[in-house]
Parts: C-alpha cells; structure tokens; sequence
C-alpha cells in the first residue's frame, strides 16, 4: 500500500471518527453518515480487485487500514471490512457473472455484502445448521432462520449458507439479493459493543433465486475459506482499540501525579504500558503474517491453483483470532482500571473500549472453537484426523 | 447468625431483585422500592449493634448476608451496606452523643450514611485532599469538592474527610448532617456498573457544624480503620455475582448441546465451572477469615481496646478486596464467554454482571494501591517502614 | 494449639531445616536425621489423638506447622505430615485393635504410615487400578505394582488399595506390614522437588496379611476421605514455600540497588511483593478454612457420626489444593525472576523452591482432576450427578 | 534459505541432538563434540556473511534454524547461535582488519566470539558498570570483572565493555584475544537450564591490546544494536522448546487413556494443545517479523547507512524476547502438568525443558527490563523522553 492511502485512512479517522464514541456506541442507523463519506473518498471497500475497478489492496494491507479505522470506531471498522468475507467468497467461488456485478456495485456505491452462516440451535456448529434450499425449476428456494449478520440490512447482497432439503450431506452458499421476497429482517441486536455497525436476526421465508446464484463446491468449506480473512481482520481491530487504549493512558497520565511526580514516571505504570506496547507489535505482526499467507493463497487460487478449497481454514488466521482476542482483552482489563474512579464513568471512553474489544474473541467462533480447530487441524497427525 | 436470617435475605432477593436486571442498570432513583422493603422486613442495616436497637450481625455474617444480595444485584447490596463504612466509624470514634442518634435512625428509617473521601485531585492519595474545615467559634466549617461518594443524596449523615485550614497536618472527619446549608449534589455519576446504587459529586460550600460533630481522632486513620469493612463486603459482592454467572451457566449449559452431547457433559464446560466453584470458595473464605478479624478487633476495641486505631489497614481486608477483584474478573471473564453470540447482547444479563464485576477491583483502592499498602504494610520490616 | 508449639516448630526449622537446601535436594537417605531430630522433640506425628498418645493437633494446627516446616523444606514437610492420611484412615476406619498399636508406634517411635494407592496404567482414575487382593482363608493376599508412594521404604505400616480378585465392584483398603514378605521396593523415584521426601515404586507379590486387616467399608471412600487431610496439607505446603520466596527477595532487595535506589523502594518490585504476601495470605485462610471444616466432619464421626464417608471429598480441600497449586505457581514464577542472573543459577534457592512448587499441583491430583471433582460432585445438581 | 539448508540442521539435530537430554544437562564440556559435528557438516556460524565465506544466512532464516536447534537442546543452541552478537558488532562497527580474520575465522574453525557485558553490582544497568580501559602508548589496558558471559572459555576472542579510566561517560567496546595474558575464567556457572551452553564469570586483570582492538562509536550503543539479534534468537529458542513440549505431548498422549478413550480425544487435553499451537504460530512470526526488520536495518548499514547506531535497541525484537519468554513460560506451565506423575520426575525430559525455557526471560535483560525499554524508547513521547 502506498503509505499515502493509509494516510488518507488516518486522517478520515481523525476526522470523522474521533470524538464520536458516543455516536458509535447508540446504535446508529445504517449505512451511517460516516460509512458514505468513507466511500465519498474513494476508500469503501478498499480490498476490491483492480480488475473490478477497486483499489485492490491486499489483506496484509488491509489489516493497517482496518488498525487504523478501528481506533476511531471498532464497530464502524467491522461494519466496513466485513464485506471483504462475501466478497472473497464470490469472487473465488462464484461465477463471473455472479461476481463481477456485486463487486463492481461495492466500488460503485460503497454498499455491503452480508453472509449468514449461524443460527441459533446449531451455534457455532454449522454442520448442524437447519436453513434449507430447494431445487424448484431453474430456481432455489431457501427458508430458515438466521441468527447473527452483520449488514444485513443495508447490504445488496446476502450470501446464505443452506443445506439442502433433499440431501443433508450438501451445503451450498447461494446468493440472495437483499429485495428478493421472503427475506425479513426479525431484529436488530443490541449488542454489548461494536454498535457501530448493524446486526440483525434474519428470517428467510421461500426466498427464491436462479440456481447460477449457487457458489460452487460445498458450502461448508466456501465458507470456511472466506472466514479466514474476516477472522484476520476482527484480529486486527484488537490492534486499533489497544492503540487507542495506549493513546488515551498517556493523556490521562500527563495531567496526572502520583506522590508528586508525574504519572508517567512511574515504573508500575510505565509497565503496563510497556506490556501493552509489546502486545501491539506481537499483535500486529502476527495479523500481518496471517494475512500474508492468505493474500499468496489468494494470488496461487487467482492464477488457477485450488489451494483455497484444500487448505480450508489456515492456522495462522485462526492463531490471529484467538490470540488477539486473549492479548486484547489483557489490554482492556488493564486499561479497565487505569483510569482510577473516572473509568469506571461513562464520562471516560473505556467501558466502550472495553466491550468493543469483547467482541475480538466472541464473534466467529469464540476461543474453545479457536483452539479446537487448530488442535483437529494442525496438531493431530493428518492419518489420525477425524 | 441464625441461618433463618440468612434465608430470609435469600427470600428478599428471590422475590425482589432476581429478574429486576434491567432496573437496577438503569440507574434507579433512589432510594429504590426494593431498599425500602428490605427496611420493612427489618434487614436494612443488620449490622447495626444491638444496643442501639439493631440486628447485630457481625462483619463475618454480613459477608453472606452481601453474596445473596449481590447474587440479586451487586449495585442495590452495595448501597445497602456501605452505611456501615460510616456506621463503624461513628460508633467507634464519634460521641456517644453523636453516635447513638445516627445509629438508631438508621434501624428506625432504614436510612443512609455516606461518607465523603475522595477528591479529583488527590485520587486515592488522600493525604493530598484539599477539603478543609476551619473553626469558627464553637462551629467547624467545611468548604471543598468531593468527587465520589455513594449514598450521598438520600443519606441523612455525611461524613466528610478534610484538613485543617490551619494546619495541613491536622486531618478530621466531621459528621455534616445532609439538609446543612451548602451541601449541594452537584451530579449523579452515570457508573458503567452497580448502577442500581446512587453514587454521587458533591460540592460543600461553607458547611456549619457543631464542633463536637469531629469524630475523635486523625481523620485518615479513622478513615482507614473504616475501610475495613466496607472493602471487605465489596469483596464479598464478587462472590453473589460469581455465584449468579455460575448458575447462569449451568442453566444455559442444561438446554445447550455440543457435538451431540449437553453442555453440562463437556470437559472444557466442566473445567471452566470448576474452575468457577473452586474459586467463589477461596473468595468466600478469604472475606470470612478477614471479617473474622476484624469483627475480633471491633470487640476488643468495644471493651475498651486501643487496636483499631493502632491496627489500621488490616492485611486480611486488603488481601480480601485485591484478591477478590483479580478472582471475580477471571469469573466474569471466562463468563462473558460462556453464553455464545447471545451473551455478547443486552438480551443475556452476562454484560452487566460483568461491568458490575470491575468495581470490585476499582472502588475504594484500585489493584496498585491495594498492593502497595500490602508491600508498605507488612512486607517491609517496620524498622524500615517510611 | 499453643502459640508455643507453633514457636517450637518454628525453631525447630530454623536450626535443622534451614540452610541445608543442597541436602535435602539431593535425595537424602531415609527416614532423614532431621526427622529423628524432630520425633527427638516429641514433634513428630503432632497430629496423633492424645489417646493414643499424641499431641492431637487439629488439622487446623496442622496447616501452620506444614507451613513453617515447608518453609525450611518442602520435601520433609511432606514426609513429615504425610501419615496423617493413613493415619485418618486407620483411626475412622480401621478396627482399634488395627489402629491403636500402629498410631501409638507413631508417637513412640516417630516412624511412618505409607499409603500406596497410585498405578502406572490407571493413572488417576483409581477406579480402574488392578492391584487385588484374594480370600484364602483367614487370610488376604494381595499383589500388584504400585506407582508413586511416599514413605513406603521407612514406614512401619502400608496401606494398600486394592480391588477383589472376585469381585471387581470390591474395593479394600488393606493394612500390610512393611516385613511382609513380597512387598518389594521396586526403585526411589528421582522426582523434580520435594526430594527431601522418599517416593517410591512397589511391588506387591502375593501379601499376605490377616483379614482384619482390611478396613470397613469401600476402599475408594476411604481414601477419598483420608485425602482430604493430605491435600490440605499438600496446599499448606505452597504457603510455606511462598513466605520463604517472599523473605527471600527482601533480603536480595535489601543489597540490591536499581536507578540509584533501593531494589525495596521501586514501585515494581513492591507491587510484586504486594501481590506475593496477598496470595499468601489468601492460601492460608483457604487451608485453614478446609481443615477446620475436616476437623468439624473428624470430630462428628468421632462421636460416632458418619458423615466422613458420606461426605467424600470435601469441596473447601480441592479448592485449598487447587488454588494454592495456582497461587504458589504464581509466586514461584515471579520468585524465578525476580534475583537477576544470580536466581537462574545453582547457587541460589530459587531454582529449587520452584521445582519444589510443582509438587503442590501435581501430587494426589492434577489440577485438572481438582476441576473435574469440584464440578462434578459441587456444581451439577445432585439430581443429575453421574 | 533453501530449505534444503533447514533440512539439513533439521537432520543434524535429530541425529546428533536428539535424545541427548541428560548429556546435554550435565554441563558438557565445551565446545561439545556436537559443536564439532556442526561445524563438520558446515553449518556452524551459519549467519557469517558470504563476503567472510560464510553461508550468509539472514537472521530471518536463523530464527528457524535456532527453532530447530533448540528443538533439540536449547543450552546447545544458545552456544552456537550467541557469536552472532559479537559478529554483528565486529562487521559494522569494527574495522576491516579487525573483523574480516574474526569472521573469517569463525567459518574455518567453527569456533565462538564472546561477549562480555554484565557485571554482579551494575546487574541490567550497564551504565553503571565498573570494568575499565586505559591507554598506554598504543594500547588498552582492561580490567574488572563480568559477571554472565557465554562461550568465553572456548572463544577465541572476546568483546569486552568497559568504561575509560580517565573518562567515565566514555564507554568502549574491545576487541580481547582469549590467549591475552590476564584472562581469567573465575567458573563456569552451574545454570538452571540451558546447561548445554558453557557461561562463566571472568575476571580481567590488566589485559593489554592494541588500540585498534576498540569498536568505533559508543559501547553501550554498539551493544545495544548487536543485542537486537541476540535477543531475537533467544527469543526463537522459545519456540523450538514449545514445540518440542507439544510433541512429547502428542507421543504420551497417544498411549494414555482416560475414561476409556484415548487422551488425545480429551476436550481439555485438545484445548490445551490448541493454545500451545496458536502460541507457536505467534511466538514464530514475531521472531520473524523482528528479524526481518533487524535484517534490512543491517542490510541499510552495509551499504553506507548509519540507522544501526541511531536505531538501537528495535522494539520488535524487545517485544519478541518479551512476549516469547512469557508465552513461553506458560506453554512450559502447561507441559509441567501434562505428564502426570512421570512428569514429575527426572525420567521424563519436561522438568529439563522448563528449566531450559525460563531462560528466555531471564538472560540479555529480565521481563520488568524489557517493559521498561519498550516504554522508555517507543511510548514516552519523543520530546518527553529522558
């Protein structure tokens, strides 16, 4: 990335997303103002390949751009990065027919593509997922109920993650353009951070498509696929927020004196943000190497390769997920009490920091997941594998 | 105490504050309804002695008298025992005269004491308050800003912590009786938890007192002596909300199944409750043991003893409340975990126990302070104690 | 217990136990002469009922001298306090004319019980060991190889889980002289830490011994309740080794100068300091809460109560050995940094008092299994327990 | 690298490395027979560039190299990856004719610079250091005493940190042949772990060498630039002893069974397993990440640039030697309880790997030290910094 671009998401940041934790954090409506501005300067969906007229930045790149917007606002980060899961998925497994008109919609209007994969029984179990597609003619018709997705709403597109009615051995992911009848958003959730972007419980009644819209290869590992960059990049708001939490120490700490000397130097303090800037870099790095294997599979799978299909979920991205979740959420315990009696106010930014680093480790598959998979995948010897 | 009496608070929170979550989050006025019916079952202020009327349950039996309140809501058990913060300190170092008037209308009205300590300025170091009292004739007046104070606005007897006009070195604590001219509520705080207890800003401007209204003593040893109980009941209140996440849990786990099997049979669910268990009895002991002594000290210093003063901070209390609070976020940590994406919603009370969980480790002395005083107190030899 | 007991174990550590960290590391012969130094001052067995001759120290005693004697050496703590879990055992549920002899041999001669439960295969499942004992006539022969038992070389009396050679549901916990012919010392284990202590491998060969022998009731329950005693034990264990860490690095800190100041004034290390004295205190109220909950339980079977087999495993004793292993793992940790490159060599303490450490997670129960017991037997509502 | 070259030292540390654990914690005598055979296959000092004959292996590569190397013995490793610390220092800071017969020296025998830095009183703090250098005529006479250095015995030449005689802000790095009279290896020091390595404490006593022996620039600079690479690859150790942990994991779990199914379909065994992974995966990729940049701020030396002097102490490879010692530690925690009872003994290589894994914390400056340069250099604002 030219260091120029990122620039630009420093100064949109700054501009138009610091001072509005309040703003953030009420549950605002969507697409908020700020998401058409970002689009406004050309940087929506920044990740969308040249060849449909995006800026075509990579995921390592965008794991500083995701850093970056998620020092203003986590949720306004998710909210924005997100598509890059639906979009990968269709570009990768979807025909061009399919693909190019969604993607190129995303650089033309700034909008959003939301996946629905979990429901509430099967949790984060979705081999046990009960929504179902039905062939009927040229056409699929889907019905089922959707638990948690995010942009929903206001997206153009919805990638729905269904088994079929008559075989319950296939998945498929189909795509299902937000007006098509049937689909029914049931609730916004009011969750406890990341408000900043939109989530909703969807209900899916006989919501019919051409069957083209169907992705090809099974549903299952489609997605697992897709989640690896979503799952680096919610790693890499943990880095944003943790900035932010350094950031908002040292002011606190340069108008604050502690048996008469200024905070700042004081070595119980000076540790803790020592730890916090260690757990940054560590953070930073290890979203950045995840991404980097990512971007060469996407480039191999690009040029004709089928490496996407086979390796599923990668290790280091599901690596980046659980250890950000962990080392976020020592940051924000931390930073939870740094504050004295002010920080435990919601005059101070902190419990919103707190939440919103929550949900690091909660969204897509929370730790126990995290290291399940990466004990079945990458530990036990391939032969034993079940 | 007779286990009768204990059941009859545990009736009290079944029927008033279970499923009250929302309410108490919402910063109820106060007093709340709930407070006044504890009143008329005869349970406010238990604590009180005896001879001035009261239920006299000691520091040890109030312990589980707060884990059931605060299993129901930590903020109403928190303003519901904090009066004896300043019970403890009128009874011991206040006149007969003051104390038994103050005392007596505590069980009769079911009423408030507050005590105000700490300043924005000075933070936890309360040596530097700048809060004064001068004398003028046989009154003493009280000038100064206090920043947060629990109870304040409904108490009827604040007891306020400030410095000698005259001399700097000259710390008291003066009972101001709450309708005293110039005692103004300048705001209530919007707390991220136990928001179902008032906490207050308070501004005092020219408050005249009668000067045998100062409480016999060094105000911050006084004061000190005090924290005592109340930083070991804020203790106490991480055990009521770990006990409620566990419950939580187990009720969750009871209609969840994972791989095909209950939650409650899984290995790692097993591991966390356990884990959970083993340490809501650690903490339990811990504010019984130090209850226990410091219910040893009230009764030696009752029959004349000299040790409250002498005895200061206790290591049992501070240990208690710095132990507790690191204990209770492992418990709210692994439980703002537990419940899946729902617990990530305002839809779970998860969130709440949660953020009422922080205060234990914030209020009264945060972790470095409590550590510190420990450090201070009883590790360096007293030879070399500065 | 008298306060001049206690100072009499406390001296006893500070002639025959302190300083000689080198030889009780280096698997001295047993039983030790420090040992023999102490049954000389009539310390030895402290915990045998006065009618049999003892002292007849509470289990509640008992945890201050484990901690004051684990001070000076961990591994002959253990070995010291360890036949208390046989001992248990032989008075609740042994035949007098079984017990007496043998606890008054414990007075008089100051010599050991050992208990051999452990196997290779079983692990810590001891439902599944396969060491068994046969009828032939009066007699019970027993064989089988026993894996971790401490004290056996030295012991005057060995008691030994077994199961039925007939009957795989019977379980029998079974008295066995140590001259029984076929009880072989297979080899002393070259453990970690606690070598102070004397650990070993045992071969039973067709044993056999007198039916009396055997203890009432089901073998399993029988230890299940012995081992409260020696967890607690064990955990107490933790407390005296962090207080030797603790007065360890005040007297590095003492001549040791960081910045121009006293190691003892930086803020760092006295928060280290702060949080080590915190857990040490923690740790001794949990141990002292679980004994005198045992002793409770002890003192109603006495009176010919039977809630020690009813009651099993005692809640407060898993939570006392399983947090006290965490805590003490806690401070050994910091401990192991906390003296510079000096604390990464032989020729200090350190290293030892770390590996000493292990034991109290690790013996009689990994954490682990602690989890499993507290959950299963405190957490799952009895209605559901498997 | 080719990775035809990892396989190689791969191969070599299965051959000559593996199940060698108890010759490697027996203090061998240094250099190792190992050592030799390194050297045979042309692997030893595998970083010497390719202008002094060498491989030329970046420290990126060598951060795999020293992963496998300690996947065998990490005392091992530390000895033949440490030169790498006076090499550095010597190409970009030494003269030409200094350096090139050092490093070429290196290639043709195998053999070990040594770097002598520490002292017993100044601890971390090597300002304060007491070992001198004056001028005589056209030499430097050294003398004092360094208190941990390693491969010093067996070294041919040694880069010693001293202060002027006649200037005590003037610190300087020399160059000391290992034959120079006055040399003295006071011990080798009996370590905790890493006891494959030889380190000694050695005395100078009026060692004189040519002026020309001095490295341009400030000592402390000059160290402090060089310690970048030492602490990264101290850091990588961590790694190969992690990984090692969790294969001897793997092999005991696939023999052991609880509750009748193979421990390695146990949840909390998995989950373990899962997070030791993920902290592999995290703990490689800092030292790679921290390696590159180190590796293109030398690359930028080498052609003229001068960031290596004004750079100093890079924050990634502090955060590496940081976040892997204490990432580190807890997988070794874990692995110290995963072993059972065995686990617990000298039978079963853990407690050496625990030992082994604490020096990555401990040596080239402890966790606080760590924290407080991280703070110091890369959170204090520019201007404030002192």
């Amino acid at each position: 990335m030219t260091a120029e671009l990122l620039k630009r998401v420093r100064d949109f940041t700054a501009r138009e997303l610091a001072g509005k934790d309040e703003h953030f954090d009420g549950l605002p409506e969507q697409p908020t103002v700020e998401a058409a501005r970002l689009h406004g300067l050309g940087l929506a969906n920044w990740w969308v390949p040249r060849q449909y007229g995006g800026l075509g930045l990579s995921l390592e790149e965008s794991v500083d751009v995701v850093s970056e917007l998620s020092y203003g606002d986590a949720g306004f980060a998710f909210g924005a990065f997100l598509p890059v899961l639906g979009g990968i998925m269709l570009q990768h497994f979807g025909d061009e027919a399919l693909a190019r008109p969604a993607l190129e919609a995303l650089v033309a209007g700034g909008g959003r593509i939301a996946v629905l994969g979990s429901e509430e029984e099967a949790g984060s179990e979705l081999v046990r997922i009960a929504t179902t597609f039905r062939t009927e003619g040229d056409r699929l018709v889907l019905s089922g109920d959707k638990y948690f997705s995010t942009n929903t709403d206001s997206a153009g597109l919805l990638l729905v993650l269904a088994r079929s009615a008559e075989d319950a051995a296939d998945f498929a992911v189909v795509a299902v353009p937000r007006d098509t009848p049937g689909v029914e958003i049931v609730k916004r959730w009011d969750l406890l951070g990341v408000r900043g972007a939109g989530t909703y419980r969807v209900r899916l009644e006989d919501c019919a498509v051409p069957a083209a819209n169907r992705l090809g290869g099974s549903g299952l590992r489609i997605l697992e696929a897709g989640l690896n960059a979503s799952r680096i990049l919610i790693a890499a708001c943990a880095v944003g927020i943790a900035r932010r939490i350094r950031d908002l120490a040292m002011e606190y700490a340069a108008g604050k004196r502690l048996r008469g000397a200024p905070l700042t130097e004081n070595a119980v303090f000076a540790g803790k943000l020592g730890q916090t800037e260690t757990l940054i870099d560590v953070m930073r790095n290890q979203c950045r190497a995840a991404a980097a294997e990512f971007d060469h599979l996407l480039a191999a799978a690009a040029s004709g390769g089928t490496g996407l299909h086979r390796v599923g979920t990668l290790r280091s991205a599901l690596a980046a997920k659980l250890f950000c979740g962990q080392a976020g959420w020592e940051v924000a315990s931390t930073g939870s009490e740094l504050f004295g009696g002010l920080g435990y106010t919601r005059d101070h930014p902190i419990g919103k920091l707190v939440r919103d680093m929550r949900y690091v480790a909660v969204v897509e598959g929370g730790e126990d997941i995290m290291r399940d998979l990466v004990y079945a995948r990458y530990v036990v010897p391939a032969r034993k594998r079940r």
